[in-house]
């Protein structure tokens, strides 16, 4: 890519970006738009309609800015939890370490590649007609001393990245146990889920755990819940609660023919029967006892030190049965999925492994039509009929945006190769990266994990790995998408191959940042799905501010895409420095964005207590060690064989800190210390609430699928979805406790 | 090697081991002999000296076998511990499997083997004059149907190696908590090693936990004792021990030269007036207080349950501070060396992976030598000097023992090179395969390890994969053993690079095993070295049956050992079945052999509760997996793709049945369960004992330096290793208690 391709696409985006902006200052100021751009704001009350209209309204204004910019920590960790201050110093993260390796890259490592002539002497008078290449170390002389710079430039980087890393793992550890001594009391904190009961002859699963524990765990043992398996009496109610939303949307629309209104009348009464039928908790009971129980229990203790004795010591001989694990939030249960059995439970984790190595392969499909649009050559061998509309006035169209090594004079270009070669492979990658979350998503929660938080951490992992797997090492190898495997079976030429390979996409890069990182993060601020949805679904519902439904923060989406530019960064750094401003743009674009939408739109769904920080830190030092090894095959390309050797003790001390780190903290993320739990009982010992807390402890987990369903139309605005109301279900009974 | 060969060395090594059988059954006669062959009886007062002279003496008789084979696994729990049980049970276990291995190999694979004419006919006349090789999986045609009862039996051989390892696996299990459940009181069941302990200032250590553990564990908490470091009293006082040990030596010895005596009872006097300082408590208080506290200490709990779960409980908000592990027991501990702060074991630690690589490169100069020798060609073109020596008679002398490609038909061979080529190689590999197991011990011990037990597990860890690395990959891939590791990293060639050097080295193995396993295994009957020894010092010493040192079992060694037989047992079932019966005949000698050896020599040192198992479960996974892999090689090697196919299933449902049991059993490893705990916790609740041995306990890990020294010569019969009388010490103080 030449300068003036880089500013064309610069340009482009930043004009896009413009128009979200100037859309989104607009249109958030309409009333009829305050349930796609100010939900939560709204589902609380604080979003007034305004009583006349102003002009005001029709102007783009930067109000809303000052408004992301000015809330405190204190305030976003009380407003949305720890989890989102922990996004938020993701970002914040990636911004401190990105100003410093900036500075270095602009003023230092930028003006000694110029300086090089390795490939040809900079056109200072022409200066957008220079390749990108030039700015890069492709630049340097081979062998030249200047190389020592980068090498003292990565050393650099990796000296403050992994203070940073540090700095910032005790200050989330040290969060993560303020927020836990200064919680209320919580259900979960009390509780541990039992699996894998063994169930004598005769006995049941509800017997078994009252005799285990009573026997164990006399001193702390309180209640047990046991869970129900997702059976015909859960499928029903689902079944029924989606029906009677559908009835509820439908009867609110008054043009409906009469006839589609007495069929579904016909359905409700139907329904109104069934509810009836489960409404008589003796009959719950019945077939609660007859054959739903599974061998799995919710079971509470009177205090949080006894729950955690239970749920860290090895409770029977046979480790595989009386499984323990820490109990889950309330509304944060994921009540479909209930593997059974300690051998189920592990039979579906390789399953999931066996569909996630699928997913990467069928994805490889369009990484290679994208690689095959930047590589127009290749595709006209093959389609020579592309090549009237491709080669208009005869130009050598290669490479906008990509790749090209030679015949950098290119005067003018015509627009459709620029929107093929420049956007669409970007485009496609993006398209195809949108829906990789949610199907990871699908898969984690097929791995028998039982809660949300869960599923969403696991998914997270699985796009982490995704992303890096095939849209950075596919993308770079791309010669050979497909014989990736055999190039990783292949260890000790994998340095070279990456020198080789890595700095030749510098240009793809820079222009994913720009396209995928700018304006897909303005586009999340204009939310533009949602924004469609209500405005086609405006004729067909009543327009009220009670139905609002109030996303959850999509973190398996968003935290991978932050620790892939991150990625970025890390690994162009020292190759192609100028990457670096576009991605400053992005996460300065990112902080305010995110920022906005956690204030305004989304709600927490549960609250991890930060440990999404773990995957973020394995990811940052990941990211590091292949900059590392990257810099150990340029080194040796260059010929610079005393910096090579200067380069090994980098990964063996990057991989040592890591590991000092999983000692020094990842234990706080797991358990909570004697010390801290102690301390907490201890406070809580006279707490008035207390009593009547633990006596409503066994309430918090009672399976959706048997607790009385209770529908009638002043009650339709609740229908959300189900763990919305689980969730409100539980603060009703405890925070009002 | 051809048959006739292979039989000169079974016959030679068959000739060995009747030779040390024979000396053993009559040197163990002689009284003289009791402290070599049987020290353990001797100590326990159990071998009396006969009367008289009698004419049985001299002959050898062969009731000693009967009285190792007789006993029972109970008797041999309660005599020698569980350790010793799960000794044999490797043993026994290697027995069943190479039984079935066994008639799978001769009675199905050989015949199949010998009809198959790759390599060329069998000639049924001479059968000796036959090459080893026409009796392995080489014979076999390429493509050959008859391949795939190789595939067959390497299918029914990893099923019936899975089926016995889980039921080994769970009998020892249930072994060691029926152990833990028959204990008596014993001091480390109550008690966990802190270290790391933080101490504000102006405290002391002391001060500090007590204060921590009363506050967090008040219900449980017993008493603590501090540890000090391995000061200069350390020095002292073993200096003194040893030169004390000394003197009473010489001082038995009354020929010593009058001037040698003074010298010698002038440092006695020395001595006895050091003695006399570290006599007095004050003086030693004065000494402990001042400056040679370390931050660690051991903490005693009133029960069981108590101790467990202060160790199984993050107890700080830093993990790296108050560090809990099990405490060994009391005879157990390894005091020399304690490692005080996190960073310090963790940096002893990566300073042993270090030496441990130095270790394996440095052991590949014998193994080059090794292989030198057994390429005798390549030899004589080095040094032309040689080839008068070893053609004499003007013979080809390639390959007795050793790979023989072509000219089978040799007819006489000298005896020079005979020896060099047949016994030398295997020679200087048991010599330095001798000195591994202590030097790994020693590089164990610098690991910061607090317990002699874990040091030779540690130990045992590495000889295993030290001798599967430099005895197994380093001699099959001979022609490049300094490039070993650069093969490892081309991981796509390994089978087939494995496929082609595993079958050639099959005669080198049948050597080996014959005289490596059935030689060296007789000699550690006749205990060599000790009766040496004994010898030597016979002149210089008075014949005392009460200074008896009796060894402690070094399982380190001999585990590996064993493991490695097996493992070639696995990778060359189905390659040259030939070996089996050779390795059958290897492990009933074992098992004679160590059950002696276990009865009258050694005496348990400590008891791990069968903590050895899990290292025995993972080579031999390592061994199948291996043997499968080789399997896949040698099937592409021999172009029958579907086999190759269907080998693929096999090391992903190995490594499976591995994970299964690495949940199902290995937690009760390394923790006993709350059910176990509290059962034997209310059993204890009324011991009459109980209350005196909580009060004794903190006596049970005092600092042998800081306890006064106590010599006169009528004790001078204690002075042995000090593990062996802090055992003693203990001893006294526990069991008689």
């Amino acid at each position: 890519m030449i300068v003036s391709g880089l500013l064309a696409s610069v340009g482009i985006n930043f004009a896009l970006c413009t128009i979200f902006f100037v859309l989104y200052s607009v249109l958030r100021k309409q009333p009829g738009n305050y349930k796609v751009y100010a939900p939560r704001l709204l589902a609380e009350g604080k979003a007034q309609r305004p009583s006349r209209f102003k002009l005001d309204r029709l102007l783009p204004t930067a109000g809303w800015l000052k408004s992301a910019w000015q809330p405190s920590e204190e305030h976003l960790l009380s407003y949305s939890g720890l989890d989102a201050v922990v996004f938020i110093r993701i970002i914040l993260f990636s911004l401190k370490i990105f100003t410093v390796a900036g500075f270095i890259g602009i003023f230092i490592l930028i003006p000694v590649n110029c300086s090089g002539n390795q490939l040809q002497d900079i056109d200072f008078e022409n200066i957008t007609n220079n390749s990108l290449e030039l700015f890069s170390i492709s630049n340097v002389k081979n062998g030249s001393d200047s190389l020592w710079i980068h090498l003292g430039a990565v050393y650099v980087l990796t000296i403050i990245a992994c203070y940073l890393l540090y700095k910032e793992y005790k200050y989330i550890s040290s969060k993560r146990i303020d927020y836990f001594c200064a919680s209320e009391l919580q259900p979960h904190q009390f509780t541990i889920l039992v699996s894998n009961i063994p169930v004598p002859r005769g006995s049941t699963v509800g017997i078994s755990v009252e005799n285990f524990f009573t026997e164990n765990h006399p001193a702390t043992y309180l209640s047990k819940v046991v869970v129900h398996r997702k059976s015909k009496i859960w499928t029903l109610t689902t079944a029924a609660k989606d029906l009677y939303s559908m009835i509820i949307n439908f009867r609110k629309v008054p043009t409906q023919p009469q006839f589609i209104r007495d069929g579904l009348l016909e359905r409700e009464n139907l329904i109104n029967h069934r509810e009836k039928k489960s409404d008589d908790p003796e009959a719950n009971v019945r077939i609660d006892r007859s054959r739903e129980e599974i061998r799995a229990a919710f079971v509470s203790f009177k205090s949080r030190y006894g729950a955690a004795i239970a749920l860290h010591m090895l409770q029977a001989n046979n480790p595989t049965q009386w499984r323990t694990e820490q109990a889950p939030e309330p509304q944060d249960v994921y009540w479909p999925f209930f593997s059974t059995t300690f051998m189920g439970r592990w039979i579906s984790k390789l399953t999931v492994i066996g569909s996630c190595a699928l997913v990467t392969i069928l994805f490889l499909i369009p990484v290679f039509i994208v690689q095959g649009l930047t590589n127009l050559a290749q595709l006209e061998a093959y389609f020579p009929a592309l090549k009237g509309i491709l080669t208009m006035k005869g130009m050598d169209l290669r490479g906008f945006g990509f790749q090209i090594r030679s015949n950098l004079c290119l005067a003018n270009m015509s627009i459709v190769s620029q929107v093929i070669t420049g956007y669409l492979p970007n485009l496609i990658l993006q398209l195809s990266l949108k829906i990789v979350p949610p199907i990871m998503k699908v898969i984690s929660s097929a791995q028998g994990y039982i809660s949300i938080s869960e599923i969403e951490r696991s998914a997270c992992h699985k796009v982490v790995w995704f992303t890096v797997w095939n849209v950075f090492f596919a993308n770079v190898l791309s010669a050979s998408a497909f014989s990736l495997l055999f190039i990783f079976l292949e260890v000790k030429d994998i340095p070279s191959k990456l020198a080789v390979s890595v700095p030749a996409q510098a240009s793809f890069f820079i222009a994913y940042v720009v396209t995928l990182g700018w304006t897909s993060t303005s586009s999340e601020l204009f939310r533009v799905i949602p924004f469609i949805g209500s405005l086609l679904s405006k004729p067909f519902s009543k327009n009220s501010d009670d139905d609002v439904n109030v996303p959850s923060f999509p973190y398996h989406q968003d935290i991978p895409k932050i620790l892939f530019f991150g990625l970025l960064g890390f690994t162009y750094f020292f190759l192609a420095p100028l990457i670096i401003p576009f991605l400053l743009g992005y996460f300065s674009l990112a902080y305010i964005i995110y920022r906005n939408q956690l204030l305004n739109v989304y709600a927490p769904k549960y609250e991890s207590g930060g440990k999404f920080w773990p995957i973020v830190h394995d990811t940052t030092i990941f990211s590091l060690v292949l900059m590392q090894f990257i810099a150990f095959g340029i080194f040796t390309l260059k010929k610079l064989p005393y910096a090579t050797t200067l380069t090994l003790p980098l990964p063996v001390l990057t991989l040592l800190f890591n590991e000092y780190c999983r000692k020094r903290f990842l234990p706080i993320f797991t358990a909570y210390s004697t010390e801290t739990l102690l301390k907490k009982d201890r406070e809580d010992q006279h707490h008035p609430e207390l009593p009547h807390f633990l006596e409503q402890i066994h309430a918090a987990y009672q399976d959706p699928a048997l607790v009385p369903a209770n529908y009638s139309a002043n009650q339709a605005s609740h229908v959300e979805p189900l763990i919305s109301t689980r969730k409100l279900e539980a603060k009703q009974r405890f925070n009002a406790a």
